[in-house]
C-alpha cells in the first residue's frame, strides 16, 4: 500500500479517514483498528462470529424486503451477505475482539463490508452509500446492541454442532469400540492409585463411554437457550424501530438458514443485558473438559513405560518422542487432551467473569465471550478428533503385562473373605506382601486354606459384578 | 473429659485407641483426628452429608434384610441410621472434610456411630461390635467407594431441593411480582451505562425474572445426573460382594425415603471415578451466580444516591448504614448477593479442579467437591431468601426521579430518526448536550421542526415496543 | 432462653431489639442476625477477624487517649479489647460473612461487645452506652470502612506468619532431609510419564524442596503490601475526624502488639476501595497450592502399588485403607495435600472476583475475601504439618523395586550414543523392547558392542551430571 | 502448492514426509502438522516463542562453539538463529499450542529451520541434515525439556518488559498526571454506591495511581524467579550430555543478548518439571487485572450519563456509539479494559491448573501456560496503552455537576458531628431527604443552629484530612 491510489477517503460522524482501495470496509472500520491496538492479529474477531452475522443480516435483509426494503437491495443485501456468512470476505474484518464490549464496530464492519459488496454488484461506488446504506439497509430494524448477540448465539450453536458435538460422539464411538474389544481382559483395579480388586478393561472403558455419552447430554440440554435469538430486540430489548413480527421471522429465517432450531428469544431485556446462556454453555463444555481430563490422565498412566510404568495399554506411536533418548515414545496425543481441558477450564471463568459483569440493559463483555465459547467448542471438538484417529483406535492392551499384574496382586485376597473371614484375609495378604510371595504361597503357608481351595474361590472372573 | 473413665478403649487393626466414652463412634474416627489436624471445627464434613448417610445406611439395612440379614440388627440399625438422618447424632461426627479422598473415614464414622448406637438399643456394650458389626452389618454390601458418592448426591439432591429451589422459585416470583407492579413507569433505558432509549421499569425488572427462571431451568436440568447412585458398584464399580438387585432396590428405597427420583446409576464406574454431575451441578450454579450478580448490581446502582447517584429505585433500610455518616442507607442485601456470587464462582473452580483429577476407579476429591457444591447450593438458595424478603419485595419506584431523568434524556431523539432523519437528530442531540437544553428547545431553535411536532413525535410510551 | 429474664432491650435508630442477657453484643448485632440468615453457624465471621479487631480496638484506644481519650474509659476499653484478642469473647460474635460488604456489622458487634464489657467492668449496666459508648468511645476516629481492612490484614498476616510459613517451613525442611537421605538412590527418570533417562531419589526430592523454598519467598514477597494498614483513613480514605498522626500511631502500636512490621498505608484511598494486596497474597497461595498438587500427586504415583504400581517409594501406613479389601493402604496424606490445593485455587478464584468488583471509594467484598485468603493459609499450612508427621518423615525408599526399574529400563541405551550413534542405539532400545530382553542382550546380539563395552558404557551414575 | 515440484522428501525415524520446498522446516514439523490438526492458525505457537528460541539456539550454538563445536557451524546456526530471533522467517513456524506438552515439536521445527538454513548459508542441500544436523548441532546439549521452558522464560520476560511494564507505566503516569490536574476538585465521595463524605477528585485518582503503581511491584517482584532458566538440565534435570558450564554459559549469553538479567536456574529438576514461576507471573497479572477492573469501571460509571448518569467525568469521544442513537458516546476503552481484564483471570486459571498438573521429571503443559502468560501480558499492555492513550489523557472534569452533587449532598451532614451530634445530625439529613430540601434549610428548620453556623461548620474542603 505504498501508493497514494491505495486508499479512498470516507467519513463518519467523526471525521474523514482513508480505506484502503481493495477492501469492502469503511471508516468506522479504520477508526477502530485506529483505536484499539490491542493484541494483534492473532486477535481478531473469530471469523465464525462474521460468518454468523453474514446468515443473520441476509436473514434481516429478507424480512425487510417483506416490511417494504427495496427488493433489489434486499437481493444485493442477500449476495453480498452469503458471500461474508460463506467466509469469502474474511480479509475485509480487521477487527480485534478487544473493541466496544457490545461489538458494535463488528456490526458496523460488517454492515460496511456488506453495503459496499452491494454497492459493486448493483453497480455503484464504494463509499457512496448509495444506494445502499450501511445503516438504513444493511442495519435496519438492527441494532449492535440485538445483532452482536444473534450472532453470538448463531456462531456458537454452529460450533457445537459442526465441530463440538461429532467430536465427542466420534470419541464416543471409538471409546465404546474398545471398550467392547477389551471386554474379556481382566485387570487389576485402582483405587487411591492403589492396587485394588479387578476388573475388565472394558468395564474400565465403559466409564469413559459414559463420561462423553453424557457430556454429549450436557452440552444438548444447554443448547434450548442458544437457540434463543435476541434480534428484534434492538437497543435496549423493547425492539424499538422495528415491526410486530419481524423478531419472529428473522429468527425462523436464520433456523432455514443453518438448519439449526432458533426461536426468538421470549424475553429481549435478558438476552442483550446477560449471555447466562453462553455461561451455561461453557459450564457444560468445562464438565467435558473434567471429562477429557480423567480419561486422557488415565490413559497415559495406563500407557507409561515401556518398562517402568504401568504397561498395560500400547499406544500408538505417532512421532519420534525424543532427540535425546533413542526409541522414546510418548503420550502426546493425551497431552494436546489434557492441555485443552485445561484451557477451557480457563476459558470458563473468563466467561463466567464477563456473564457477571453486566449492567441495566446491557452486558458489555460480548466479544470477549464469544470469544472463549467458540475457542473451547472448537478446541475440545478437534482434540477429540485427533484423540480418537491418532490415538484411541490404536489403543492395544497389553495383555501379558495385564495378566501378570492381576495374578500378582494382593487384592484378590478380598474373595476370601466369605470363606475364610477379613482377619484371616489381612493376614495372608500381609504375609504375602511382606515376603513376596504369592497369596496362595502365603495363604498355604500359614495353612488357612489348601490350594484346590485357593484355586476354586479366588477365580477373578468371578469378581466383576454382584452376585 | 479431665477422668479416665471419660475413655473406653477401641482397637482397629493398627492397635488401641481412646475413644471418648460419651460418644458412639470408634477407633477408626479417633485415628482419623489424630491423623488429619487440618482446619479445625469449622471444616467438619458437612452435616448434610452426614444425614444423607443416614438415609443410605437405612435403606441398605433393609435391603440387606431382604437378602438375609437377622431383622433384629436390620430393625436396629434402622432405627440408628434414623436418628443420624435426622441430624440427632451430630455431635459424633466430628472428622474434617480434609481427609482421605474417598471419604472412607466418614463412612467409617457413620459405621461405627451406627453399629454403636444400634448396639445400645440392643443392650449391648459400646465398642464390642456385637451383636451389630461396622463393617460387616452397617456397611454390608457396600463399601467407601459407593456409599460416599451415593451419599453426595442424596445431600446435594435434597439442598437443591430444599434450599436452593425454593429460594430461587421465591426470588423468582417477588421479582414477578415487581415487574407487574412497575409496568407501567416508563425510564430511560442505559447501554455502556450511557443514556439510551426509554424502557418501563417493569420490562427491565422482567429481565431478572427470566434470568432467575432459567436459573431454576438450568439447575432442574442438571439433576437427572445427580439423581443416578452409586450404590451397589462397592469398591471398583463391578459391585463386588453385592447381589444382583441390591443396586436397584437400594436407590428405590433412597427415592422413597427422600421423595426424591434416585435410580441406580446406570454406570458405575463413572460414578465412582468421576464425579462430572457435581461439576455439571456446579455450572448451573456456577451461571446462577452471575445472573444473581447482574441483578444484584443493577439494583444497587439504580437505588443508588439518594442524591447523588442515580437513584431510580428506593431501597428498604433495614440497619443504620454507617456509624459515620448520619442517616446514611447501604444496600447491603445487594452486597451479601454479589458476595456469595462470588464465593460460588470460586467454588465451582475448586470443583471443577477436583472433578478433572480422578484416577483410574476412583475420584479421590470427593469430600472437597461435595463441601463446595453443598456451600454452593446453601449460599444461594438463603441469600436468595434473604434479598427477596429483605429488599426486593420492599423496592419503590421513586416515580418523581424516574420520569426526570427520562423527561431530560437526549437519547429520545432518536424517536425522531424516521421524521427528520439521523443527521438532523444527531445534530439536535448534540446541540442540546452542549448547551444544555431539553431536545425540545434544540429542535426548535434549530428550526427542524414545531413544537407541536416535538410533541407528537417524541413520545416515550410509543417507544417501548415494535410497531 | 424460654423466660423473659433472659432478654434486655437495647435501641439503634431503627427501633428497639431483645438481646439475650448473657451476651456483650448488642442492637445492631442483633439486627444482622435477622437480616442475614444466610449460611448458619459455620459461616459466622471467621475468629482471625474477630481477634485482629480486639487488636486493633486496643491500638486505637491507647492512641486515642494520646489524643485525649478519658484514660479511665481507654483503660477499660484496653482490657475488653485483649479479651477479644485472645479469643475469650468469642461466642459474643454471632454474625456471618454473608452480611453488608463492608463488615460494618462486624465492626459495630466489636464496638458493642467492646463497650458493654468496658462497661460491666467500670461497674455500668450493660446496655446503656454508659459510660463506654460502642460509637464515641470505641469506634473513636475510626469508620468500619478503615477498620474492617486492617483487621483483615492483620488477622492474614498472623495467619500467614502462624500457620502458613511454619507449614511450608516445616515441610521444606523434612523434603530436604529425605533429599539428602537418597542422594545415593539411583532411579529411572520419567518424563511425559515415561520411561527416560537416570537421576538420584534425592535430585527428584530436590525439586520438591525448591518449589517449597520459593513458595516460602513468593508468600514474603507479598506481605510488605499485607503490612499495610487503612487504619485513619476513616470513611472514604481522608481520615476525617481522625488526627494528623492518628493513623501512623495505631499502625505502630498495632506492629508492636503483633510483633510484625505493619505499617500506615501511603494511600488510604487504594487501600479502602480495592484489596489488591490480598488478592496478591491468595495469588502466592495458589502457586504454592500447585507446587503441593504437584509433590502429592508424584509421591502417591511413587508409592503406588503395592504390587501393580510404581512401587518406588514406601509410604508409612497411617490407618486401615479398606473396609471391603483387607491390607489395602492408601496415600490418604497426599489426598488432603490435593483436596486442599483445589481448594485454594477455587478461594483464589473468589477472592479475585471479589477485588475486581470494587466500586468508587469502597470495595464491598470484605468479608467474603478475608474469609477465603484465612481458609487458604490456614488450611495450606495446617496440611503441610499434617503431610510432613504423618507422611513425609516416614517415606522410604523400595531400593530393590528402583533398582529393578532402573536396570531393565530401556532408556539407558541414551548413554550409547556418543559411542554408537544414535541410530544404532536406537535400533538397540527397540530390539530391547519388541523381543522383551535387556539392552545388553539386545546389543551384543545385534554385534554392535561387546559385553565389557556395554558395561563400561552404560553407568547409570555417570548420567547424573553434566560432565 | 498443485504441483509435485513444490515438495520435497524428507525422513523422520518414522518414514518419509513431503515437505513444501519453499519452507526450511522438514519432517518432524510435517509430522506434527499432521497429527494435530486443532484449533487451527489462530493457534499457532506465540511468535514470542519462536523468537526466544532463536536467541536461545544462538547462544546455545556460541557456548558449544567453545566446547569444540566447529566455528563454521556455528556460525552459521548463528546466523540463522539470529533470523528467527528477529521475527524473519515466522512463516516456517506452523505447529499449533496443542500438541506434546512438552513443546518438544516445536524444538524440533525449530532445530529443522535453523539447520536448513544454516545449510543453504553454507552451501547445502535442504532436508540433507548436512553439513547442519538438527539434533546434533542446532539441538547440541539440549532436549526439547530444557530449551522449552528457557524459551519459555525468555519469552515472557522480553513481553513483560516489552510490552506489560511499560504499558502499566505509561498509564501510571497518565493517571498520576491527571490525579493532580484534579487535586483541587472537590466531589462527593461514594461507599456502597452510595453518597458518602467529600474527598477531591485528585484523591480518588491517586488510588488508581497506588493500585497500577503496586501493580508494577507486583510483576517485578515475580521476575526472579523468571529470569532463572532451565537451560543446561537437558531431559531430565541433571544435565546429562552436557558440559560443566553449559547452563551458566548459556544464561549469561541470553542475558547478553537480550538484556535482561538471566541466570541459570539453581534447581534444573524445579525448572522442568513445575512452572511455578509462570503461575507467579500469572498470578501477578490476574492481581494488575483486578485493578484496571476496577479503575475501568469507576471511570466508566463516573462517565456515565450525559444526562441520566452520574456525569462527573468527561470521556473522551471517539467514535460514533450507536447506529441507532444520534449523539451517543460509549466508554469503549473501559470496555475493552474490562474484557481484557477477565480474560486474564480466565488465562490465570488455566495456567494454573496446566501448573498443578506436572507429573515426575517433566510438567507437560508448557506450550498451553506460556501461551496464556504471553496472551495476559500482551493484552494487559496493549489495552494500558489504548486506555491511556484513548481515554485518560482526555478526561475532563465535569466541574459543574461534580459541585451540584458535592453541594446537594447529605452526607456533608457528617461534619456538625461535633457540634450538635450524631443524632441531630441524623434529623437534620433525614429531613432533608424526605422533604427534599437541603441540608441548611432543615437545620434551620430544625432550629438546630443558624444559617452563619451551618456555612462556617459545613466546609466540604475541611473534610478532606485529619485535623
Amino acid at each position: 500500500m505504498s501508493s497514494q491510489e491505495a486508499f479512498r477517503i470516507e467519513y463518519d460522524t467523526f471525521g474523514e479517514l482513508k480505506v484502503p482501495s481493495d477492501k469492502y470496509y469503511g471508516a468506522q472500520t479504520v477508526r477502530s483498528t485506529m483505536n484499539f491496538k490491542i493484541g494483534g492479529v492473532s486477535e481478531r474477531m473469530p471469523v465464525q462470529v462474521i460468518r454468523a452475522f453474514g446468515i443473520l443480516k441476509r436473514a434481516a435483509a429478507e424480512v425487510n424486503q417483506d416490511y417494504g426494503l427495496d427488493p433489489k437491495i434486499a437481493k444485493a443485501i442477500v449476495q453480498a451477505a452469503n458471500e461474508v456468512a460463506e467466509g469469502k470476505l474474511n480479509d475485509h474484518f480487521p477487527l480485534v475482539v478487544w473493541q466496544t464490549g457490545s461489538g458494535t464496530q463488528t456490526n458496523m464492519n460488517v454492515n460496511e463490508v456488506i453495503s459496499n459488496r452491494a454497492i459493486e454488484i448493483m453497480g455503484g461506488t464504494l463509499g457512496s452509500k448509495m444506494p445502499v446504506h450501511p445503516n438504513d439497509h444493511v442495519n435496519k430494524s438492527q441494532s449492535s446492541n440485538d445483532t452482536f448477540p444473534t450472532a453470538m448465539h448463531i456462531a456458537a450453536a454452529q460450533e457445537v454442532n459442526e465441530v463440538l458435538l461429532p467430536g465427542l460422539k466420534k470419541l464416543q464411538n471409538a471409546l465404546e469400540g474398545k471398550s467392547k474389544e477389551f471386554s474379556q481382559i481382566i485387570k487389576i483395579g485402582r483405587t487411591h492409585t492403589q492396587d485394588a480388586v479387578p476388573l475388565t478393561l472394558g468395564q474400565e472403558f465403559s466409564g469413559y463411554v459414559q463420561q462423553i455419552k453424557y457430556g454429549v447430554a450436557r452440552i444438548e440440554s444447554s443448547m434450548p437457550r442458544v437457540y434463543q435469538l435476541a434480534a428484534g430486540g434492538t437497543a435496549v430489548g423493547t425492539g424499538l424501530n422495528t415491526r410486530v413480527g419481524f423478531a419472529e421471522k428473522v429468527a425462523a429465517k436464520v433456523a432455514e438458514l443453518t438448519g439449526l432450531p432458533f426461536v426468538t428469544a421470549p424475553n429481549k431485556f435478558e438476552a442483550l443485558a446477560a449471555h447466562d446462556a453462553l455461561v451455561e454453555l461453557s459450564g457444560a463444555m468445562n464438565t467435558v473438559a473434567c471429562s477429557l481430563m480423567k480419561i486422557a490422565n488415565d490413559i497415559r498412566f495406563l500407557g507409561s513405560g515401556p518398562r517402568s510404568g504401568l504397561g498395560e495399554l500400547i499406544l500408538p506411536e505417532n512421532e519420534p518422542g525424543s532427540s535425546i533418548m533413542p526409541g522414546k515414545v510418548n503420550p502426546t496425543q493425551c497431552e494436546a487432551v489434557t492441555m485443552v481441558a485445561a484451557q477451557v477450564m480457563g476459558n470458563h471463568v473468563a466467561v463466567t467473569v464477563g456473564g457477571s459483569n453486566g449492567h441495566f440493559e446491557l452486558n458489555v463483555f460480548k466479544p470477549m465471550m464469544i470469544k472463549n465459547v467458540l475457542n473451547s467448542a472448537r478446541l475440545l471438538g478437534d482434540v477429540c478428533v485427533s484423540f480418537t484417529d491418532n490415538c484411541v483406535v490404536g489403543i492395544q492392551a497389553n495383555t501379558d503385562r495385564i495378566n501378570k499384574l492381576m495374578n500378582e496382586s494382593l487384592m484378590l485376597v478380598t474373595a476370601l473373605n466369605p470363606h475364610i473371614g477379613y482377619d484371616k484375609a489381612a493376614k495372608i495378604a500381609k504375609t504375602a506382601h511382606k515376603e513376596g510371595t504369592t497369596l496362595k504361597e502365603a495363604a498355604i503357608k500359614l495353612g488357612f486354606l489348601t490350594s484346590e481351595q485357593f484355586d476354586q474361590w479366588v477365580k477373578p472372573k468371578d469378581m466383576l459384578g454382584p452376585q
